[in-house]
């Protein structure tokens, strides 16, 4: 049967995929209970929709650090897409290039960003700051040369993750998949995440780069404030899916508290959770300007290839259009933060 | 067995029906969240009964715009009822004229207004704003022409359902059955769900005609005002029995701000989640002067055509008596705001 | 296996009963939400034990309306002990004597209050007050000359119960057994409960009798306070088990605000969900002076007869004894408010 | 399959553990509702981390009252070691010497405190203040004499547990095991636990030692304050396991109100429900000096003996370690208020 939905996606994915690999993608840290939360928090939020605004169809357009974006989806990074799909990166940049949507291609793709890139999606490129000052200069490089339009540091990985899912940790690739972003030879180990890195190494960064720098993994509105004080062109609302810290908060729930520390200085992105077109409009009520998409992406991929990541994001994009429509909203550019409401009696105004 | 209450008529018509046909009827939007939430929070309200008022039996009747009921229960609009029940909307208007309660008959009705009119049922028309406004103009002028005695306008749905749950969706109805509201020919594609439609319709229906005119799928206070601000005569809060918008609230939780909003200027109805008699008080308590019962109804047709629908509204208005009665109080009209709190300790006064 | 708490009672009883009988002993209106509440809501509270306060083994003696009794617990009114066990309300008495604690019997018993209180137990007899104001006046003189200690006036019942769970209603009691209170006949119909009953008639009892009145039904603090002006001499915070308005709330979620309106004038009791000796803790911390057990006497006296009850009861106290002494206190005559908190963070203080 | 968590631990030990001798160690008092809630309550906390601090690799020692420890953990005292395996509490006292970190033993341990204190352990001798106070100071004399740090006084236990789990109720230990702290000769019911201790026994003792005396059981901040105006030198918030007073609430609910009233003029350790390295962050970040782990030290102690709790306590340390880098934080010592937040949406600021 066609899946009719994002979690469906999943099913189906589950069903194709050798489980050590599904467990590895599906999978988050220890308990899971930040995996669990972030789709369980949208589910209490509520939509409230407006009747006769006559918005007509919805615009999805958004405008992004150095990119337009047809719709407020973005591609989350994820790694070794070669593990979901032989074409792996490739498929994905031109599922989303077809889309009109930003990719953020993994630091752990096993496609190079070059060959991604040239697919002609609109690229950012992730990596995690490296202690190793000259070896991540030498990424931010490859980055500008190619032609990617932002870099996305995620901020959230001092140490490894702690998983427990998957007891046959995927620590070697199978015969064949490298990650030729790391140098071309495959080999993981040579990625360090390390509790050193601090907001200096974010200011040398700063000075080396003009590309837009987003910063990927806060949940504390005193570091949303941090990172627009240093510099950062946007910042994304994450907790790495649930796959880092376990009881990290849900993404959503810590939206607003950022939303209103950032003050609108620059665009606030939020990933883990997002299943349906109304996690994205809530996403959007309670300030982010766009969310991306991790795991659906994956489950496409592994369903089939280009063809089902261009059905997952189109699949998005209809049910964003509708739930806004049925909102009663013009645009996703302009989302009212009263269409949100927490599930259960109203409060007296 | 028989049914000792609505919720065993669902399984019983369950029992019966084509399970195509009952999901159609029972199903809501995508992941159900609303479908839910509709009766789950019913069960977190909880009636705090008086004692010794000697309020006598209760009076159930209410005054509606345009008509007198023997009780505070509507049959909500509906489609197709003869997918229930061959004899479809006659047999539900018949069951309602004799029980003395009020049909909103559905633009969707697989039997026309005029002959569901002639059961001498009292009789409302619902309808969606069609862009189209002379084709909007002649269902009106049925409606008048047919001695309904209001209008309900359905203003949640700019657009179709998300539905998932009955995939073969019922684009088409069986042969034998049509809409002759839509012209006679049952080509359910003549209705349009615009997001096109806004207030400046509504102004226009105001000024074409006397009948009352109810706004149906009410859930933000600030829609509540402009509507009366706009002429309505009625609102009825409601999501749509959670087929629009998946994760709108439940209209339980709603109702205490949009009858805070309304101020006694126009009475305010509500459906979704109506399955006790205890619903129904807690509904007056919080501001509803009435409250419409959708699926019920279908499974009373589906069980027992013209006799489950009466024996639907009898034990609906057994339990209400019941429930008024046990509260201490003497009439629908006048049930105290204090009955109703939430489930949990008592907070301090 | 031996019951070693109330609730393996219940599992023992539900073995031995006629499947209608348990289920009319256990069940509650409607949806049951109530009867389930009842429970529920005493397992949201939480006990802070106090350390070190040397209070030695705890009193547990009370001081009710025209009785002391040996601990804060009282055997709640019942209908038809014979159904449980041949010997019924005798076997209870005898077992409630020994126990040194009050028996309330029931209007409904299936042995006369006359022979009940020849058992020596310190007796209250409760009724629902029949619009025949002679009829009530045989029944207060009879209690009178009994020796009743106490008049228990049923005020949550202006009309029956509306239970659905035991389908073949018990209508008629069993050959042999009948309702001696009501004339000796048995015909249980002769108990009229009419929605005309009021604080008028409640007057009229206090003017013709001195015994103690307990009003057993209130769970509005409004109602508390109208009760202790119209001179009642205790008031029990009921919702009939469950058995009468399914969506009342669960008795000891009110108790503190009728507490707080009794401001302390008469004493006031519980019923409702009580099922371990933690649970009568919670209930006077709250402000209860004693609480009243139904079901589980039902289930003692079915497993053993007056040995069962006793057992029953002697269990209770054990549990109560230790609960008090591990929480600091000494007496059940004074327990402090603040030993009881929602399950859940603390707030600041 | 190796045990990767301490619930996994669990699960092997109740694999090889006689079912009664499991339950009596993983059992709680009555319904065990405390016992759910100890776990219950961490769940739902969570962490909210902070990024690019550049803290390093977190420093985890802590100073305690006579001691200092590698890490924030204790052993907790439980009895009867050597149900779980032959060398008993010999096994743990090496283990624990060879973690680093402060074991409590228990008054109603197998083997002597002399004999434990003699693997050169950092000891403490957790003891009930018993009526006879000639007895309660032979026993302080001996602690002092092993070389123990710290008295730990149970205050939590004026009477013996009410459990039920474990029906056949370990009275005696199995023949060749004893409690020699007792005397020798292994009879438990020397233990006298009685509801008449109070301060003052704890002035008296007090006055007798220079030991550090560690209150533990405190539950309310009254008591906390009482604790620290009593001279004790460190107070445990504990509820026995969830194995005294069913429904006393959970430790880390608790923690917070507690801090607050000790205001840091002496350290407050907690116990109960730790079973993860971000447990340990939360407490500590909710004010605790350090936490202490008592079934799951058993449990490893069951698995593999003294390797066991070795690999017990290493895996704490390591999830730990990786809980506080992830949050950015530097040191056990200053683990910041604002890292915890409850579960469920942000309020805003």
């Amino acid at each position: 049967m066609n899946p009719v939905n994002l979690r469906e996606y999943e099913e189906a994915a589950k069903n194709k995929l050798d489980p050590d690999i599904y467990h590895y993608f599906a999978g988050g840290a220890q308990d899971e209970v930040t995996l669990r939360a972030n789709e369980a928090a949208f589910r209490r939020l509520m939509l409230v929709p407006r009747v006769l605004t006559g918005a007509g169809e919805p615009a999805l357009d958004v405008t992004l650090p150095g990119t337009a974006a047809s719709m407020p989806v973005l591609v989350a990074p994820t790694a070794f897409h070669r593990l979901a799909d032989p074409e792996g990166e490739l498929a994905t940049g031109r599922a989303a290039a077809g889309a009109g949507v930003v990719m953020i291609t993994a630091m752990l793709s096993t496609v190079a960003m070059e060959e991604v890139a040239a697919t002609g999606v609109d690229l950012w490129f992730q990596c995690y700051l490296q202690p190793d000052l000259g070896y991540t200069e030498s990424l931010v490089r490859r980055a500008e040369a190619a032609g990617c339009k932002a870099l996305v540091i995620t901020v959230d990985s001092p140490a490894l993750r702690p998983g427990e899912r998957a007891r046959s940790a995927l620590l070697e690739l199978p015969p064949g998949l490298s990650c030729p972003n790391l140098g071309g030879d495959g080999d993981i180990r040579q990625v360090t995440l390390s509790p050193d890195i601090s907001w200096k190494e974010l200011d040398w960064l700063r000075g080396i780069t003009s590309l837009p720098i987003v910063l990927k993994g806060i949940l504390h509105p005193a570091d949303a404030d941090l990172a627009v004080a240093h510099g950062a062109d946007a910042i994304i609302v994450s907790n790495h899916g649930g796959r880092q810290l376990d009881s990290a908060p849900a993404t959503i729930d810590r939206l607003p508290l950022i939303a209103t520390a950032v003050r609108g200085r620059v665009p606030v992105l939020l990933d883990g959770g997002v299943r349906r077109g109304t996690d994205v409009v809530k996403a959007l009520a309670l300030g982010a300007t766009a969310v991306a998409v991790g795991r659906p992406v994956l489950w496409g991929l592994t369903v089939a290839g280009e063809e089902g990541v261009s059905r997952v994001l189109e699949m998005l994009r209809a049910e964003l259009a509708n739930a806004l429509t049925l909102c009663g909203v013009g645009s996703a550019r302009q989302v009212p933060r009263d269409l949100v409401v927490t599930d259960g009696p109203a409060a007296a105004p």
